[in-house]
């Protein structure tokens, strides 16, 4: 039985509350699968805690965080209480690039019981991952204002890829790709616009490929690829992307198989040489939060994305069924407001976890 | 009777095949309103004029453009002959930069007889324009590479906006916003993951707000704003982005209202001290180009468009509103196969040209 540490950081908001029932779910798999998991709670990476502190993180939070083999994070930001830049720099973004989490992956997945926005599509017709580079990209810090407060004023940003950072996210994708049933890797590209790190981005997809001939690879242009997710979902497979168009993506995604409030995503350090993190792709919601109507499911499915990582998919995937099979019977007295019931967090996340 | 004179560029591909049809149809519109406009064609900024001259443009073609008052454009772009960051640097790019057309202005609206790949949406629920900053932001020139060919190897492209730059384009928007009936702007940022630009896009808007407390604004980080476009299209009634940003926009925008071959694209200088460029979305489409089947209302859209931008907002409604009329008829005997008929591309022009 291999025993694995889990640190918990509920966040802000509805994280507070979505957490403890991601957690709940845990133990009730890790009982049925015979696996030793041991949570410890942390306060910090929260607007409160930065209230309190005047910074999102303990100075020694990289340590203290180290010791753990994988991250549960529930949501951070609450832009009445803190700027959003100084709430996800402050923590999201500094876990992501001081624990070298490089992928950020997501699936996009039509679920029973879940109404996509799109006309005309059944659970099955869409099932794909979004893969994207996480820690460089346009995502850089290096850049500044000049000519401040005058006419003249001009603000710059650099975009950075360097040939490690683009290798390592185009070989878990083309790896994922392989594994895959339809083995087919889409690459999102600007090179028509963005004209010195796009055409980088697509010769490496070029490079990668020769080692992975047995994969299909097309690539789009952000613009078209964006317009294509709507109109053909059913083409994509496994989508590798830069960091920002991997965030518009795997936001899109997800809206448009209606699941954008039940999302899991996954921060993963392949290596893990440190821990990874998973968290619900939606917010801390202030507006619902303090209600206990959240509903528990993104969460709970970032569990499942845990234990995959972790070498548990039996687990994982019994997780994930207990989802969606809750998801099936569609019973109001159980699902949360937002998908037209009238249950709590606590009734949903209960009914899932009697499934697993 | 006020003169024009415009300058007609087909392009490539189905470019050739749909601008004489809009010609025809702005001929049309001209005799209805007794105006005087006069074409003249050019075969530059085509991949044909590259494969010949070794240049998409001639030397002096600001000094011949410039004698115009709009170009309407085709399409450019044929991959398998001349690269795309060559044809469409040396030639589109030119253009909008040169002639100083900083404004992208794409209308998103769904139309009768077009099925919107959304469920449950109907003529009039979408109706929104999408105002893209169309010559600087994350579309600069200036970066490059360092550590060639090693594994230290690294590419960087600066993001350069200007407060003239951005002020103009937010000016043009709030402008917009407040002539529409809902007055409503909506800003696309991403000051929550990309730190520098961002913020000071958002400071900007913020600033242009206080000479339009009349208009009603809202922002969204682009991840979510394109899921919204999704699931909530209807919230939209001008959106203001970046060049990047607008360019998926408004690509997404179009899809969502299934018009994306169909949707015109104009490229504004609103001083009028250069010609505005009018293309369609589309581009060169060279897997149908040759044909003769292409669906020329993207085009006669744009010439709308251009007949607004020219003083003729008259005469551009009686072509929209003709388009629209061929739609809601849906003559399958007219309409091209990209709408499940079996018309080609003059038969659909004629039917829009006999409308107006
Ligand atoms: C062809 C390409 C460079 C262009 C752009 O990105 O601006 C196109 O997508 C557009 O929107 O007109
Ligand atoms: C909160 C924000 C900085 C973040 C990002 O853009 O990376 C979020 O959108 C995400 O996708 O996790």
């Amino acid at each position: 039985m291999t025993a694995h540490n889990i640190a918990v950081i509920p966040g802000d908001g509805i994280g507070t509350e979505v957490t403890p029932e991601g957690v709940r779910a845990l133990q009730a798999a890790a009982e049925r699968f015979n696996l030793d998991l041991t949570f410890e709670d942390f306060d910090f990476a929260s607007c409160d805690y930065y209230l309190a502190h005047g910074q999102m993180l303990p100075d020694d939070w990289k340590a203290t965080l180290s010791r753990f083999d994988a991250i549960f994070f529930g949501a951070v930001g609450l832009p009445d209480k803190v700027p959003d830049h100084i709430s996800l720099w402050g923590s999201l973004l500094q876990f992501r690039r001081e624990f070298d989490q490089y992928i950020n992956l997501r699936p996009c997945k039509l679920m029973p019981g879940i109404k996509s926005p799109l006309a005309d599509r059944q659970p099955g017709d869409i099932d794909f991952y979004v893969v994207r580079e996480n820690t460089e990209g346009e995502y850089s810090s290096i850049g500044g204002k000049i000519f401040e407060g005058t006419e003249r004023e001009t603000v710059m940003q650099e975009t950075v890829m360097t040939r490690t950072g683009v290798d390592r996210v185009l070989k878990y994708a083309f790896e994922l790709a392989k594994k895959r049933p339809r083995g087919k890797l889409t690459s999102a590209t600007k090179s028509n616009g963005i004209s010195i790190t796009m055409p980088y981005w697509d010769e490496r997809v070029k490079a990668m490929h020769t080692a992975y001939p047995e994969v299909d690879v097309d690539q789009f242009h952000i613009d078209i690829l964006t317009a294509n997710f709507v109109l053909h979902p059913d083409w994509f497979d496994v989508v590798v992307a830069s960091n920002l168009f991997g965030d518009i993506l795997s936001d899109l995604g997800p809206a448009c198989t209606g699941t954008i409030g039940v999302a899991p995503s996954a921060n993963i350090n392949p290596e893990g040489k440190f821990p990874s993190l998973f968290e619900p792709v939606h917010g801390s919601a202030p507006d619902i939060a303090g209600q206990g109507i959240a509903n528990p499911i993104g969460q709970i499915w970032c569990g499942a994305m845990m234990l995959d990582h972790l070498g548990h998919e039996d687990a994982g995937k019994a997780m994930l069924d207990a989802i969606e099979s809750v998801l099936a019977k569609a019973d109001t007295n159980v699902l949360t407001p937002d998908l037209k019931g009238q249950g709590t967090t606590r009734d949903l996340a209960q009914a899932i976890i009697e499934a697993i």
